[in-house]
């Protein structure tokens, strides 16, 4: 019995939408496949940041505030780091530190992330099963003005400050899709793209080799891919979204967010779109390109709102497939 | 005009002899020379426990309770790791990894330690001079009845316990003494032998090639070599020094040091030994070796303790010149 939900999550709104559908299905029916191409080499730690943000979410032990990292963290590392000359663009807590000194490890001694975030999975109590998108190193670049820019040298370093002409994805042409994600796609009766970066936490992940074929297999099969804007009143609720959007001469929108999937992902792949009330009047543009179209309130600023929107999302699948029988 | 101090040091009881000798004299007249031999890889981290115990104890730094690491420390990193299935058995503390996280990095920018210590010592505010014995990859291996361990698994892992058989230091072929060792110590009119193990603490300094000839041939130019004994009563402050010289079949004692250090540096090189006033009775023995004899408490509890003792070595080293002359 195909029952599964498979959510493409990127960090910190993927990481709440996801938290949402953990906690309005049942916990064991939901895979959560996220971006690695954020994942980076910094001070010997090997760092996935949107892992590690959709993980400490699911576990409840996120960062409330900043939406990463860890709640009541410690910064002493950090302050004696910098101290002494060390960098200090990127973030790290103490307790954060734990994590990436362990995974660092362990990749080192060839344990596969996909097996290294099972097991820390265990021990931070998440049920929901969380995928990387790929055990095999991939990584994004942003092409700007200034030159190519690893992700988060543009992302935090930079302050995505440079005018983007551009992504690369690296790595693709020996990278598999993570044990699991191929199986856990063919077992989807809901696939839930996250309302994350379409250009740098969505695409990566629908690059991997394979991925996208997956996708247009179990929607052929039956299997409903629907969409949630990242993109509210011509905004990104967080990073860059929108100003890429702008850079590569596109009016940042709902609309233009829809569109972007069809394209990536083909006409006919995504059966539904949540776009934001505040953007109601592009429901029938929307609807234009052959998408079903659910306005609510898609600003995530309370475990509540998290839930009621996973649950909107549930039903809005269930009312699809109802109007198709 | 030869008026340097050199101190060859270890880890805690090296490192309060140290401060105490930068507070009786000109901290600029001091140099320490510090044992690398125990320093390993860990976490990815490049950890030089003597060095840090060093230069942390100088700047007034260091955890007045354990004798290594930094006071006012957190522990949530650790525990984070652990937590996740991480080693628990050698203890890093938040601020201490900072330390290490940015020595490492700058290793791997191709930075030597004996400059990565220089700038540390600039920021923590230390105005002795501290090199490390080399710049070289120089590590002692405890020959053991369970086979051959390195140091830190034979001393923190395995807690000193399986019974030694020797030594061997790693890596001598090829390692030179850190820039600065060698100018030292023809500058020197005083060296003094911390209060360290003779076997993995000081030992190892001595087999870094030259650094052996260049204390022979200062003292044979004037210099005075002055030992201050690790061993109080038969037994040692801090760590396996004792247990060693038993499983090696020689009693403990502040005799036994004497003997080992003429038997390393050669008869008539160790001008004076400072032994403890519970082991008073063995100073004729000592003196039978040709070596003047000091006796003082020996146990530095407190700051002033160090200061004290610092500064009857600096005496008893005038004393040792004016009977000369």
């Amino acid at each position: 019995m195909k029952n599964r939900i498979v959510a493409l999550a990127g960090g910190v709104g993927g990481a709440k939408m996801a938290d949402g559908l953990a906690r309005a299905a049942d916990p064991e029916d939901l895979t959560v496949i996220v971006n690695t191409g954020d994942d980076f080499e910094h001070l010997g730690l090997h760092i996935c940041p949107d892992l590690d943000t959709v993980c400490y979410t699911l576990a409840g032990i996120a960062n409330p505030e900043t939406g990463w990292g860890l709640r009541d963290e410690t910064w002493n590392a950090m302050a004696s780091l910098v101290k002494l000359g060390g960098p200090d663009w990127f973030q790290l807590g103490d307790r954060d530190l734990g994590t990436h000194l362990q995974r660092t490890q362990l990749l080192k001694e060839g344990v596969p992330l996909s097996e290294i975030t099972r097991r820390f999975c265990n021990v931070w109590g998440v049920r929901v099963e969380v995928l990387p998108m790929s055990d095999d190193p991939v990584s994004t670049w942003v092409l700007t003005e200034t030159g190519e820019l690893p992700f988060q040298e543009y992302f935090v370093h930079q302050r995505c400050e440079p005018r983007v002409s551009g992504f690369r994805i690296a790595g693709l042409e020996s990278a598999r899709p993570a044990p699991g994600v191929l199986e856990r796609l063919e077992e989807a009766e809901l696939i839930v793209i996250c309302p994350s970066n379409p250009w740098v936490s969505i695409f990566p992940i629908l690059e991997v080799p394979g991925i996208k074929k997956a996708l247009g297999a179990v929607q052929a099969a039956g299997a409903l891919i629907l969409t949630v804007t990242p993109i509210i009143g011509g905004t990104a609720v967080k990073g860059p979204a929108a100003k890429m959007y702008t850079e590569l001469g596109i009016r940042p929108s709902a609309f233009a967010v829809a569109a972007h999937y069809c394209r990536v992902l083909g006409a006919g792949r995504v059966a539904g779109f949540v776009l934001d009330e505040v953007d109601a009047a592009q429901a029938a543009q929307i609807q234009s390109l052959g998408i079903q179209t659910h306005i609510s309130k898609t600003l995530m600023l309370s475990a509540e709102d998290r839930v009621r929107l996973a649950r909107e999302i549930l039903e809005f699948g269930k009312r699809i497939r109802r109007n198709r029988n």
